[in-house]
């Protein structure tokens, strides 16, 4: 843990997906909240089939989910949402004519039954 | 918020998921439980490698995940689910000789903890 | 139910998806805790683009979620959690050079929304 997946719609063509990963690492070892830089795997999923709403306008998405272990509070969760979410936001410029939608959602995992092991 | 994850094995190969996410989408803005249409954010994505069991006969699934804020009645979630599994449904017919399971499950997601932007 | 996802990354190259899978099916069936083999449904996704923690070295992970009907203690769910990574652990060697991560969540899906239909 934490394990982060970074899922984005395929019209969003100028997104850095090995710099957008390098920096929400970055940012969740600043938190100070996980003990080993080495824990956090995290990975980005081009979304080819999608559809935001019922609307005809052209729209993306980018969506963050945060796993992590239970126990942490209620405002160390939101701090860490919105320093990802600020991480998403700097990534941009973002395509003209496109409505975009930037999220960050935070999963507690159960820790009792999280099981882990590392080879190498 | 919501944000709806499709997931469907590749050997149901005539599924359209155009018009499932649409019509996935319409029924989540019909069931009044979602301010804006705008914020239903939908995508499909096809399962290459899978195993259904242990069993030697073809199969394949749907399945569908809605995750949206928590907070809602156990009701409210019966009648969500139940109203995505009549789409899902609907979208047949399924190839002859596999056995197909469609399902749908929800999830809460912290409510205190979600970050979103919207741009342009 | 039960649904299980396995994350693998790209540069494990020699893993076996489909020995995966029948692996980990075999020991769900094993564990006594699921009624019918059918009910399970497995899918492997190969992880491109990824990035473990900050450092330089080459890493990658396997990450199996298995999603499992509310109501099970929390003893059950820990050797259930156990089995799985025992499985994963057995599917190597793993590359040379690369500190590979194996791990196993249990993530409790809400029973009253879950529905569910089998077709053919």
């Amino acid at each position: 843990m934490p394990h982060l997946h970074l899922e984005y719609t395929a019209n969003l063509t100028q997104l850095d997906t090995d710099k957008a990963l390098l920096r929400l690492n970055h940012a969740l070892v600043a938190s100070g909240q996980f003990g080993a830089e080495f824990d956090i795997k995290s990975r980005a999923l081009k979304v080819e089939s999608f559809r935001v709403g019922t609307g005809l306008n052209e729209r993306g998405f980018v969506a963050v989910r945060l796993a992590l272990l239970s126990g942490r509070s209620s405002q160390i969760k939101q701090q860490l949402s919105e320093s990802l979410l600020a991480v998403v936001q700097d990534l941009g410029p973002w395509p003209e004519g496109v409505q975009v939608q930037l999220s960050v959602e935070l999963l507690d995992i159960d820790r009792d039954s999280y099981s882990k092991v590392a080879i190498g």
